[in-house]
């Protein structure tokens, strides 16, 4: 069997990383690993469904075990990979996406240099603006700074691998399948394949 | 107007490339670049589709005239890629396809790295030998020499970008374009798209 691929999926706030994902994830080869954090959880967010709610005993037990994937301090409470929601699936031939920002994707490509590494961008940063300010439920102070974010984001994104712009959420969404079954064909990954076809000699 | 994308194309005989690159070429995106040569023309090739057939003198002075992507002497006649057959199409956006082997194929990646290299394998060379035999064209010996070959040219695919294994055709062009589509995603062509997104803030 085939290891699936780990696939790092990042977006500014109002890419519509969320929509794309819930399409992705329909696809039964396709898992989104769920974090673990030490903040606590807020009223609709469910364990082990939005995050692995742990105290901080138990996830800086967790970082002295090194079961962490990758993990960071942010707002004064820890967020992490935990391996376990990665290594097991892509032993099983499924495809785990870790769905997290910049710097974070930015450690990952450091230790796990065969993942790949997707960033969603929106059309323009105008359509971002006008996406923010749709939703109505922030002040415009907040909706620059998210701007301001975004456009760092997106200077960063040249550093992924691919960079797919979800404009109609049905393009972005075939992109990233494509991408997906492009990577399979480059020569990088077909070593195994070459030497199945020359071992049938 | 986006450039087109010069694509590197090869594959072992009996691969199927003909019948690919036929149907590739219903899209009116794609041109397969015309070569030269300084061989006589057999009674049904046509100068101007199969090859230009050009004499000595004129393909030397080409020569002298830095006309050439690529070329090269084999069985004591000139081969080559002109320069006309590539650029003035590169510009107009349509992809440009060198169908060459793969000593050809890595001079082209020496002198133009941005090309695309993609090698089209048989599922495997005992379902090449029967393809081979099928034909029912050549001798046994004739037919473990292109065997040879194969193995040789397949053991050197690991060169190419991408490596498409033509089982089903239909499958292999598909996989093609969707190659052709991942492509434009991967970050290192995506620059002048990253500053088209930023500058309209």
């Amino acid at each position: 069997m085939n290891r699936g691929r780990l696939i790092v999926f990042s977006a500014p706030s109002g890419c519509g990383k969320g929509t794309m994902l819930a399409e992705i994830l329909k696809d039964k080869n396709y898992r989104c690993s769920v974090s673990a954090t030490t903040r606590k959880p807020r009223p609709d967010e469910k364990d082990g469904v939005n995050y692995y709610f742990i105290s901080n005993e138990e996830f800086e037990e967790k970082i002295r075990r090194s079961e962490f994937l990758e993990y960071a301090g942010y707002c004064d409470h820890y967020y992490g990979t935990l391996l376990s929601e990665v290594d097991p699936y892509l032993k099983e031939g499924i495809n785990v996406i870790l769905e997290i920002e910049v710097q974070g994707a930015m450690k990952v490509k450091e230790i796990r240099p065969d993942a790949l590494f997707v960033f969603i961008a929106p059309p323009s940063i105008t359509e971002l603006r006008r996406r923010l300010n749709k939703r109505g439920t922030e002040e415009q102070s907040v909706i620059e700074k998210r701007i301001e974010e975004a456009a760092n984001e997106i200077a960063a994104s040249i550093k992924y691998d691919y960079i797919i712009v979800n404009d109609a959420l049905e393009d972005a969404v075939s992109d990233f399948f494509k991408v997906i079954g492009a990577e399979k064909l480059r020569s990088e990954n077909c070593h195994e394949l070459v030497g199945e076809i020359l071992d049938k000699k």
